[in-house]
């Protein structure tokens, strides 16, 4: 892995990840693959919009195919169809999201699957042979995310728990591909510290930021990014996960932040939420019975050049699967070109303004 | 209108068939568009398939999204971004399938909407309105399907009502654009060639048989087609709705059908139920489950190009809208070359091995 800061603009950076399939350019956004599947995408489609990089869920491929399935195919890439990067998370959230239905010990997450009921052990070691066999470019440590609402204690407890699996993650880790970190800490700026500083004493590929957009309010979000997303490692790329809206994205950039993902542009698409320069437009509304205009007037991928805001309507009302296929396009059309204008924006040094204009064209209307 | 057939083998003919907005290779096979969209498929996959025409469904249609909306976009063809020829059908095969929810009269077919439970009444002359404001290419005329198992005198009855909404239906008919007429007269043989002789005393663009594949043997079905079909006037395009297997479209050609359309390949798709050179194979089937084989090695399509059975096998497990639409695409590429398989054994007066062929290759383990 090689990552080069390019430009800076203010605590902002544009870059250039060298991964084992491709290049990315960064601050960059990727589409998430819950199931080696971009939902609605081809992976052609995932080019054409411009995505580099795409994330993988360990925790739901595990368990659907699983890891013998993936291994015929030699890894995750050959499996799925996509020739470039492609980032696994450690499947850490995902269980942590299981809620009573896991118990955490020291040794690991213990719980059953909820697909046919086996019982599954996740330690960091497996999580690590898990992406090994992915052969995913980026891997992710195993952490435990600190719930919210958390004290100082539970969250410090919590976040020690994370820095020894983040130990025994490097120490097991045994692929040529990059390994990232995972900050923890919750809202607590003390503890985030001392997580960072834990990290980079066992040293890894690149640093995340975990545990955000886990119930906080918007102020603790920014207050935590604001004060840990500088601390993190200048040379190298990082990475905010699981966040979020084109608002998020921007508030991030700002405070140096690299890569991101979300399910937001996807998972809205699939219910008639798309994005414009003007705001979110739900197209189930029935204001959009008969508009003959595109989703958006100045946006140029293939939804908005063929079909109009009322046959989108109609596509959302009778449940046709080109309904999902055409909003998801266009919202993932509409992160990447957020995240290319973000990149020229910076390399002219212009992101404040760039930032100003975005939240200007908001106000509009529909 | 215009249809020129240009090389004949048996009863079997090639054609070229040219209406307003482009010109149809016959025999030709019609992905259905049911509510303005073939399942899961864009206007350019169609075209990549190798598609030339489509078929939209005048009684979904005229339910969801409405004329209104239809008409704000000038036709069917803005509004689903269609460029090329579109078949409506006159929904009369729909509303007759409501079954105890519509009452037929002379005037016409009285149903409550299954979609808002209006009080909607279907008649011959708005059958053609209906059709008029999608600006079709091919309009087809109101029939009434007969029923199966029908008395000879219940057929004639059913077959007469028809006949005289044939009429109606070409005296309101008031668009430049192609009608076709529909042979109905159940599985009873001087029925159906009344029928046609009435139709032919009329006078249409073209002629199509109705009233099959509703519940007859496949002997009967093959029995009324084998009869009819050649009686269907020569410098006309002749068209066998509704059907069908790959099977049943190789025997209507040779008996010298050029139009068809079916949802069998779209609905096989999504269900996971592909076709081959070797059969139907279905991918839910655990046999698949880490099988690195594309769907059919022979197959040149982008999903066989790209995914193995065992990624497909995956993505219908987790229904995943990508594996309907690599499915989907496959099944109709599979159609559209069997048709372009077909217009050239007629060229070479090959056909009768060319099903022959078809049929040795079937029998083969996929």
């Amino acid at each position: 892995m090689k990552f080069t800061v390019l430009d800076s603009d203010g605590r902002a950076r544009r870059g250039v990840l060298t991964l084992r399939h491709g290049v990315v350019n960064t601050p960059a956004f990727m589409p998430v693959g819950t199931y080696g599947a971009v939902k609605a995408m081809t992976p052609q489609e995932l080019r054409d919009v411009g995505s580099e990089i795409v994330l993988g869920n360990t925790f739901h491929l595990w368990l659907r195919p699983g890891l013998e399935v993936i291994s015929a195919h030699e890894g995750l890439h050959r499996f799925m169809g996509w020739e470039g990067p492609i980032l696994t998370d450690s499947g850490g959230f995902q269980v942590w999201s299981l809620g009573k239905l896991r118990r955490i010990t020291e040794e690991g997450i213990a719980f059953a699957s909820p697909i046919d009921g086996s019982s599954r052990f996740l330690t960091p070691e497996l999580a690590m042979e898990l992406q090994g066999v992915f052969n995913s470019d980026v891997a992710m440590v195993l952490d435990e995310c600190t719930a919210y609402p958390a004290s100082e204690s539970e969250a410090r407890d919590s976040m020690e728990l994370s820095m020894r699996w983040a130990r025994r993650s490097r120490d097991s880790f045994d692929r040529d591909n990059a390994l990232f970190a995972i900050v923890q800490g919750g809202v607590y700026e003390a503890l985030r510290a001392e997580s960072l500083a834990r990290l980079l004493e066992i040293g890894f590929d690149g640093y995340a930021i975990g545990g955000l957009s886990v119930g906080e309010s918007k102020a603790e979000r920014e207050r935590v990014l604001h004060f840990i997303a500088p601390k993190l490692p200048a040379a190298q790329p990082r990475y905010l996960m699981g966040v979020g809206t084109p608002e998020d994205l921007l508030h991030a950039v700002v405070n140096g932040i690299d890569l991101f993902d979300c399910v937001l542009p996807t998972r809205n698409a699939r219910n008639g939420w798309v994005y414009t320069r003007r705001g979110i437009l739900k197209l189930r509304n029935a204001q959009y019975r008969r508009d003959l205009r595109p989703i958006d007037e100045e946006c140029e991928c293939s939804t908005c050049r063929q079909f109009s805001r009322a046959y989108l309507h109609h596509l959302q009302r009778t449940n046709e699967i080109l309904g999902a296929r055409a909003n998801t396009f266009h919202n993932l059309f509409y992160y990447q070109e957020l995240m290319h204008g973000i990149r020229e924006a910076i390399h002219r040094k212009t992101l404040s303004r760039y930032v100003e204009s975005f939240h200007e064209q908001q106000q509009r209307a529909c």
